[in-house]
């Protein structure tokens, strides 16, 4: 049962990372955020991701042109906020749409009869 | 836009990653199948997995306690049909409560009203 336990974990990391982008596209998509605000975002829609794992992926995405950041010095603490860039949303629409066929392909085989 | 296109690629790389042991205990806990009949049922369900993918893999998930394989050598040709253990009835159980649950905390996040 060791075996089935690490396949598991196994499946269900490639599980997370196959829907941690669309995440973190899906919660820019409605809105802007800064980085501690995207995180808590997540969190209250169950992706308990870490702060050493949002961080990079956020500038890698920012590299490849997904997201772009603007400060906000309006506050008396000022704030990185991160949006979609346009490819961005390219990406956001193309994943969602990918996402829902793909669990319409799912749902037909762990819903088929006996 | 070339970025964009790496990013969705790779991240459908990794969508199917953690799908296609999910599609393919699924189809085996429907019914036990022979190599051949298990590859054109996953196609039927538009999982267009190649046969240097799916040996491999079904070798692993043996090794690793998922499948048994028996040969049936009634017909003039035998043909070595795969099942689920207990070990991989527990497994695809798992995956599916994983699978649904992380479908509804996306669903969430890509249909929350602007």
């Amino acid at each position: 049962m060791g075996n089935v336990e690490d396949i598991f974990q196994n499946q269900l990391l490639e599980l997370r990372r196959g829907s941690i982008v669309l995440a973190i596209v899906g919660v820019l998509h409605i809105k802007q955020q800064y980085g501690y605000s995207l995180l808590e975002t997540l969190r209250q829609h169950d992706f308990n991701v870490e702060g050493n794992t949002l961080y990079p992926l956020l500038r890698r995405l920012q590299t490849q042109g997904v997201l772009t950041s603007n400060w906000d010095t309006s506050d008396s603490r000022p704030r990185k906020y991160y949006s979609l860039t346009p490819d961005g949303e390219a990406l956001y629409k193309k994943l969602t749409v990918e996402w829902t066929a793909m669990n319409t392909k799912i749902h037909k085989i762990i819903t088929e009869k006996l």
